[in-house]
């Protein structure tokens, strides 16, 4: 019964997800983006303008319509980008300027699902929109806003947010004297998937470059720095143009500006093969590769738009990023390196010595909870070795037999240690690390060498 | 461009909206409930077994998909109680029972839009489901933490959970000789919307009553208590069925159960006239209604299945109740009453000095951060004047203005009170109430007094 690209997760995975949703809002919310949520659905006309994807809509038709025809010109929205730029105008009288917003919601793509494409899966995006100008630091922002936020996921493999910049590539292209530019991004943005030699042969075909700007667009792709080193490195190939200095103190910018954020968890860096060839970035733009699942391609990608909406009165400039979260998440759940200590949000479960003592178990199991301790009761009253094993099954770390008497508040045994004591539900207190499911990461024997 | 049926949000009211949900995944979890979620789409053949529905369901068709005829088989889920059947059913072998789960999601309905009924509106479901038999003290549970997760949100106008059982109907119904038992329900059922009076012609054509016997039925339908006191009233009318007094107990223990919650803003109650026409319901029963506002019907509605789900060998009985989450606020944000202090999550705007002490801003804004302070930098060097307006009309309490040197702080003003004090971004905290936007309920004049 399980849909092909519709996937689901077992509650101990389903908590690794609430958790990193939960991490993820913290930091953009640290960072006064606000909690922004669209509806699901678009005009097919509004999502369909950019015609590049419309084989991947899926239309909407009320069962039983009155029309006959059916279909009610609604589409799901198939990211969160074309939604936000519709709510942007449509409530721009309502909205103060410039408006950081996070949206955290499923997307849906009827693609044919293959690794890491789904048909229904979860964005994590943030974007800075202003009226008519943007001032460049917020580029530098939405990145460090994101590096922090991936960086704030412990749990996850070593991630590079590598960075580019369209003024950068542009410029250079257009110093070495190519004049098919989108051609040229084209042929660079394939460098992921195929050899640097194909890769030259489609510029001089395809792009109408000499076989040595060819050579020259593929030194300028292989370059990349985790500082700004990558600026003189560009120097060096000797190409000049106003675009290109622009571009280059833009990334250097965003390199600088994101220092101290790169760790051993996550880089940011400047790679200037980044080109995000079909999108209508016009400046910064980033991507993000995950360390051991680098055929996924980018997790998290993004970049500055001079236009992100536009009423023909009023320009609205944007910059952002969105990450996938499902695409991020589920090929570690496949390969069962990630998942949380256990099944139920319990840190204990109140053990029911028989059916009259059950307002007894009540009472402890409430006094527990009102301090902010997630706790079940036993079920039934089995023999306490069964209620033991009921606490096991779902990793449970305790179990509180209640007092014989209403003053006797009972006795906690941890049950990983076997370790057991009287204790006042009125007082007590697990660890910190135990009053939340915890994510744990288990390294892949062949893939931990991999980073 | 808005949509009929698909309400959006704007920014204060997304935020009432993310705080009510994450007040009730608090208490669900607090109670053990683990955080769910099921795909958005179902088989249609799947969702249109029940029949009733079948016309409120949205298909999905691919554009442009290689099958002409278009459909894909799919629709989108218009309750998360079949999904979570279907979940229950398909991963059984992953899940220990009795499985305790929370689901807050999406649903959509083709349905004619109109107050308080939406094409695509949130709803927050808590559901306890066992293999074979399950207890009836799930029914008190889970009517405890739905009234004590109506009960964290004080910020809602009064609520009425109001709980019927089934068994205490259908007892009494039989025991005064009625044979169609189902067309008394259905009569029953409308006496929110027709006077008492037609409901008993109904009873009398429809139901095959006599005057005396739809009588009783009005009788008992008027029979509510916040206590257990409704039994004797019940006893009064002289009616004798084992069925009914197996209903009475397990009301009774419905409601004694949920003593101490009820107070100012929630009341739990017994009402008799609850009867959940359509729904396939075996005991408990569940509705909840707001005061000011009964005519949107019920906001919070369940009660129990003794087949939940079954594969044809094994049989999941469940009971459990589901918020309408956007049938709750959206009312109550289109008069005004409820919104939030601020319009973006930051408690303090950094002030720019000059662009070239940007960074002492920075470092001061991280330091806050660091601590978990919501903050966001003023985007340009604007006059100070200007910083604070910027501030004023987003709601942000607070205004730091960095120092002259790295080792001076600055100083932070508050800019309601006007309060201005040198301070030290790694140590100064607003109070609490600061720390978050708050939501505030403003009550109007003429419903305040309706409740």
């Amino acid at each position: 019964m399980a849909l092909s690209g519709f996937p689901e997760l077992l509650p101990q995975q389903r908590f690794v997800e609430a958790a990193v949703i939960d991490r993820l809002r913290r930091t953009f919310e640290l960072h006064g983006f606000a909690p922004l949520e669209t509806r699901s659905v678009e005009p097919l006309e509004q999502m369909l303008r950019k015609g590049e994807i419309d084989k991947e809509v899926y239309v909407l038709r009320r069962l039983h319509a009155e029309d006959e025809a059916g279909d009610s010109g609604l589409g799901l929205h198939f990211d969160l980008t074309v939604p936000f730029a519709r709510y942007v105008l449509e409530h721009a009288g309502h909205l103060e300027f410039p408006f950081r917003r996070y949206q955290i919601q499923k997307v849906w793509r009827g693609e044919r699902p293959q690794t890491g494409r789904y048909r229904e899966f979860t964005q994590a995006d943030i974007d800075v929109v202003a009226r008519d100008t943007l001032p460049f630091h917020h580029d530098v922002e939405v990145a460090r806003v994101m590096a922090e936020a991936l960086a704030s996921l412990p749990f996850l493999p070593p991630l590079r947010l590598q960075v580019n910049n369209r003024k950068l590539i542009e410029g250079f292209y257009r110093g070495i004297g190519a004049t098919d530019v989108p051609a040229v991004m084209r042929a660079i943005d394939k460098l992921d998937k195929v050899p640097a030699e194909v890769v030259a042969q489609q510029l001089i075909s395809e792009a109408g470059l000499s076989a040595e700007q060819a050579g020259q667009c593929l030194a300028l792709a292989q370059i990349r720095s985790v500082d700004s080193s990558f600026v003189s490195a560009v120097w060096k190939l000797g190409v000049a143009h106003p675009l290109l200095d622009e571009g280059l103190d833009e990334l250097a910018a965003v390199i600088d500006g994101c220092a101290g954020i790169s760790g051993a968890r996550i880089v940011v860096e400047a790679d200037l093969r980044i080109a995000r060839g079909l999108d209508y970035y016009t400046g910064t733009v980033f991507e993000t590769r995950m360390s051991g699942y680098e055929s996924l391609g980018s997790i998290c990608s993004g970049g500055r738009y001079d236009s992100l909406a536009t009423d023909g009165r009023t320009t609205y400039p944007g910059v952002g990023i969105s990450l996938g979260v499902t695409r991020l998440l589920m090929p570690l759940f496949q390969r069962g390196v990630l998942t949380a200590s256990r099944t139920v949000p319990s840190a204990v479960l109140v053990a029911l010595t028989d059916d009259d003592s059950r307002p007894r178990s009540v009472a402890v199991a409430t006094a527990l909870r009102a301090r902010g301790i997630p706790v079940e009761l036993a079920p039934t009253a089995q023999k306490f070795g069964k209620q033991i094993r009921y606490a096991e099954r779902r990793g449970i770390p305790y179990v509180w037999f209640p007092g014989k008497t209403d003053d006797d508040g009972g006795e906690v045994k941890d049950i990983r240690s076997g370790d057991q004591a009287a204790a006042d539900p009125a007082t007590w207190m697990p660890p910190t690390e135990d009053l939340q499911p915890q994510v744990r990461f288990e390294k892949e024997s062949s893939l931990a060498q991999d980073s």
